[in-house]
């Protein structure tokens, strides 16, 4: 259930969900209020009037009755219950020309294509597929071995001929066709990927056509996700994620590589990620009352590393000089062989990865969005860790990782953090008292900032001039919140007291420049794939972002530090977790799980430290947003107001 | 080196190889020498005089100094040094009438091709060969991940595109590509087998083009043989056999199968022959200084049962009608998820079976002797435990087991024994004295009769007129060897002080009757397949004998007993172990590789007990040779004689 939220006097409306927090849609709406707690409810700054509808509010410590009565609430205490009106009291008001409409965020798609009505035309086509079948009961005169007899049935009823068939499946076999009297349930793959025929993959006692079910993981470098897929509705069921259990060896790739060259380092790697997709697989199909009897495949993808050392490949050749990965195409692997404990039946289909640092997490997304079936320029976006890029269309794609740095994920900047509770996620500066205003993962006081809301709050000293395009905090203003800090000049964000670290929490001139740094190495990279084809940046008609940062930041403010093209917003495409999505689409779509390898084949992988011209174009790109300003047009506008 | 033995008064000579003992020289010449002490010299009886060139003789306990220097030896006890001529004193002479020259058998054939031949045309083509591949080094510029270094070699130097790859392989593969700076052999698969693509079996740093082997492997009930190859050029090196561990738990497929049932009965059971045929390559691979890693693949034939055992598949309706084996085309097999010691790369190429009680090793045979391609009507017999025939041609074959039996194992027979040390392998009977001349494995005292003594003894008995055709003793015969046992009438073949057991050994009417029911199920299985298809036995052109039986017996004796059809000896071919051959065959050619399932598939299985007539024809063959003497016209014609 949706509601309407206004704020006066600017009537500014915005729709949210039943019980959204009033915070959060002050922040949706670009309408300003302080808040300097992160959402906890105890600086008693977000105050507003309700003037009608319902609030589900929380009467914070520092409020009387009286102004409870009056009808002030807590903006970070309050959920929305019916469509409200509100009032923001004039010590929060602040100058009406920056007000702003966050625009629309371009919906996230869940899959490419709708399943309900594939399979509504007859063209819903999965490459697993259970096929029931009666065999006739074997006599003295029609006693061929069992296998033969469920060809021979295969072909009659289904007309399917030279099926190939894998080991292990035939130690079952008599048992299983015995059991309800020469009726079975097969599973067959229809992928041509290694051989033209199908291949028989399981067999079960009686019908069972209406249970088949598919896993799709994500192994990343952080987090491990798991997704359930129901092949027979074409539906996604359910997800699940948890720490990659490696990540107590090292929080990069890198550090991982390292510790996998250490004796039985490899296998320490292996098992820890096996241990985690384990316990995901075992804990999502317990909370669906499901066996792993019923999946028939698995499809995964990760970046090279992780694919590596998934499948206990030293990844030791691909942090040297000139990087080169093991594997990039990845035969099907028994699940069984790698330590999952899946039934003997089950197989990995990988995403291939492009190379060192363009990984099956990036040929998922770029398979799952559809990029390579797109007529339009496209740029295709991952940033973590490393930032992946890719450009192109149907016709041609180009590929790199920049190395953007974990500047990101919070990594280089002091305060920076993962966003994980406490972390300030959004934050904005009142033009006129240089007061923020911030809101926490969690809606508690805050303990750092994490990627987009250093975004946010860059683009924030930007529109309010507080700093210079050079990433220097100006001299001229007279605020308490800037000030001379251990590493140049800071602003703090949030005073110790209204913090849980006791520190003040304060963005400086050093934190800013990493931030430089790293967008201005996605942006150069952009640039020189692009140029590298003798196209420009402006030629791009579309973006697709993924990854979990891509769904967090608003982009606007991602365009305003120069970190994103500058593209009408409507232009702009989340998928969210690109990897799991692309692996989704393989169980779901032959079609697709027969075309990945095309896929990645097609995208041309760049070295951008090794492509002529990519320092020059990085350098370049160290100003807020860029030192050539006919690149951002819409910032041009944007500061002018 | 082959010497000329000439035996006086008779003047008949016969070519024998160097050393040869002096008493097999007269049995193959078909000379007739009193001999009751299996060949170990302590009867005396064997006596001849050297008259010209060398022997190698031990002088025997009972033999005098004056005997000695008139030239007289133990036939036993004589091995041929050089062209001889020997006289059988008259005391062993008899009548000249039944004298006969044995024919040649027909030539083992080793294989059905020349690799040599084939080689010296360019089409010596194994299906696993080995390629070298020097690849460019990786740069910045071009680092594509390994495999497709890998790949892209592959297909600009030896044309070939879109291999498959096991994945196992793959994690070997960055080292092996450093280990010689990108210089590696690859070895493929070439057969067209459940994929038209060539299968990268394995890679190898640096050049060993040279050295390629494979397995070829013989799981039988009671033996396990193992034949190295040598893939490069095309050559049998060595061969090795063992007792199949599985023996302990019974002698035939039927105990197999029961013990197998028992709780962990299959996991023992196909652990033991793992560990025998384990234990034969490490013997076989240290005597030729090879290591697992030269060999790149295995095949091998077993009848179903041990082919169910091997692979861990239960065998239990093997056992129940209507008789269903599990799996007939067996889809190949990592040789180390089965517990073989070899490599990860080495698959094992089983031998398609056919039913129940036709199995791989005889199609193995019928592929290697080439009967699958032969215009004239064939009939393909390897006697064992069970018989096994084919009957056909290259456009149609039939098979069946017969019944048989294990009498000519020894099996049912009260002396019967199969073919070790002490067993009587050949016997004749002086048509006058009626005194035996008897030869035994090993040449030592005799324990008992193995398949083909007892073969040769029935014809000697039909031949000199000691049994009528119903196989019943003479009773008007004035011989101390013929007398009234416990089972009926008996004929003594050895008194007791003459063996090892200290017992006479006798062949009664008893035993008589089951040997006539064991030829009597071939016999009316032959009739049966080909009257199944409007033809008749007269119409045979040609038969091939396989198993280590066929290479032993007489087959003009076999002929007279009627196991064996009416068919000029030159029409007799051995191919010795015809398990061995096929499995040999498709390591060298991979034509036959790809044939194999197909050659399978041809041959139509009849479960004789379901078919009608075969009764009725089992019991016309329960006669010596058999009720239908126009079967048997030169048997007529040697009785008659």
């Amino acid at each position: 259930m949706k509601h309407t939220v206004c704020f006066q006097p600017y009537n500014v409306c915005v729709e949210v969900e039943n019980g959204e927090i009033l915070l959060r849609a002050a922040m949706e709406a670009g309408v300003h209020i302080n808040a300097s707690c992160g959402g906890e409810g105890v600086c008693g700054k977000c105050k507003i009037i309700l003037e009608e509808g319902e609030l589900d509010s929380v009467r914070g410590a520092s409020q009387s009755e009286e102004d409870w009565r009056l009808g002030f609430r807590l903006a970070c205490q309050s959920r929305v219950l019916s469509d409200v009106t509100v009032r923001i009291p004039p010590e929060s008001l602040f100058d009406k020309r920056i007000l702003r409409m966050k625009p629309k965020a371009a919906r996230l798609r869940a899959l490419p294509f709708d399943t309900a009505e594939l399979r509504a035309a007859g063209r819903y086509n999965p490459a697993f597929q259970k096929k029931f079948l009666q065999m006739p009961s074997p006599t003295l005169a029609d006693n061929v071995c069992d296998l033969r007899r469920l060809r021979e049935t295969l072909k009659k009823r289904h007309q399917l001929d030279n099926i190939t068939v894998d080991f292990f499946l035939t130690r079952k076999l008599a048992e299983v066709c015995r059991q309800e009297d020469f009726a079975v349930t097969t599973t067959l793959d229809f992928a041509q990927r290694r051989s033209r025929k199908p291949r028989l993959v399981n067999v079960e006692p009686g019908d069972t056509t209406g249970r088949h079910f598919a896993l799709a993981v994500d192994i990343g470098t952080t987090t491990v996700w798991v997704r359930l897929l129901d092949l027979v509705e074409g539906a996604i069921v359910d997800e699940l994620g948890e720490y990659n259990a490696q990540i107590s060896y090292g929080e990069d790739v890198i550090s991982r590589i390292i510790y996998a060259a250490k004796s039985g380092g490899l296998e320490r790697m292996q098992q820890l990620v096996v241990g985690t997709i384990n316990s995901v697989i075992q804990a999502l199909l317990k909370r669906h009352k499901l066996s792993t009897e019923d999946v028939s495949h698995l499809t995964l993808a990760a970046n090279t590393t992780m694919t590596h050392l998934f499948l206990g490949l030293d990844p030791k050749y691909i942090r040297l000089s000139p990087y080169t990965p093991t594997l990039c195409a990845i035969p099907p692997v028994r699940a069984r062989d790698l330590g999952l404990e899946l039934p003997l039946h089950v197989y990995i289909y990988c995403l291939s990865n492009v190379s060192s640092y363009v990984g099956g997490d990036i040929v998922s997304g770029v398979l799952g969005s559809g990029m390579y079936q797109e007529s339009k320029l496209t740029l295709f976006i991952d940033i973590g860790t490393n930032g992946e890029i890719v450009v192109g269309n149907r016709d041609w794609m180009a590929c790199a990782a920049c190395s953007a740095g974990p500047a990101f994920e919070g990594g280089g900047i002091r305060f920076g953090m993962r966003a994980t509770h406490g972390a300030i996620e959004d934050a904005g500066i009142n033009p006129e008292t240089f007061e923020p205003m911030i809101m926490t993962v969690g809606l508690v006081k805050p303990k750092g900032i994490c990627g987009s809301g250093l975004i946010n709050l860059l683009a924030s000293f930007m529109e309010t001039g507080l700093i210079t395009p050079d990433g220097k905090f100006r001299e001229d203003l007279d605020t308490p919140r800037i000030r001379q800090g251990d590493s140049g000049r800071e602003y703090v964000l949030a005073w110790a007291a209204e913090t849980q670290i006791d520190q003040d929490i304060v963005l400086s001139e050093v934190d800013i420049d990493n931030l430089m740094r790293a967008k201005g190495a996605m942006f150069a990279g952009y640039v020189t794939l692009l140029e590298g084809v003798g196209l420009q940046i402006t030629d791009l008609e579309q973006v697709i972002l993924a990854g979990a940062f891509g769904s967090f930041i608003n982009i606007e403010n991602a365009i305003m530090i120069g970190l994103l093209p500058d593209l009408p917003l409507e232009n702009y495409q989340f998928v969210g977790n690109g990897s799991l999505l692309g692996a989704t689409c393989m169980a779901f779509s032959r079609e697709m799980l027969e075309e990945e390898r095309r896929v990645a084949l097609m995208m041309t992988n760049f070295e951008l430290s090794d492509t002529p011209g990519y320092m020059d174009r990085y350098i370049a790109a160290l100003f807020l947003p860029h030192t050539q300003m006919d690149f951002f047009p819409s910032v041009t506008e944007r500061l002018r107001r």
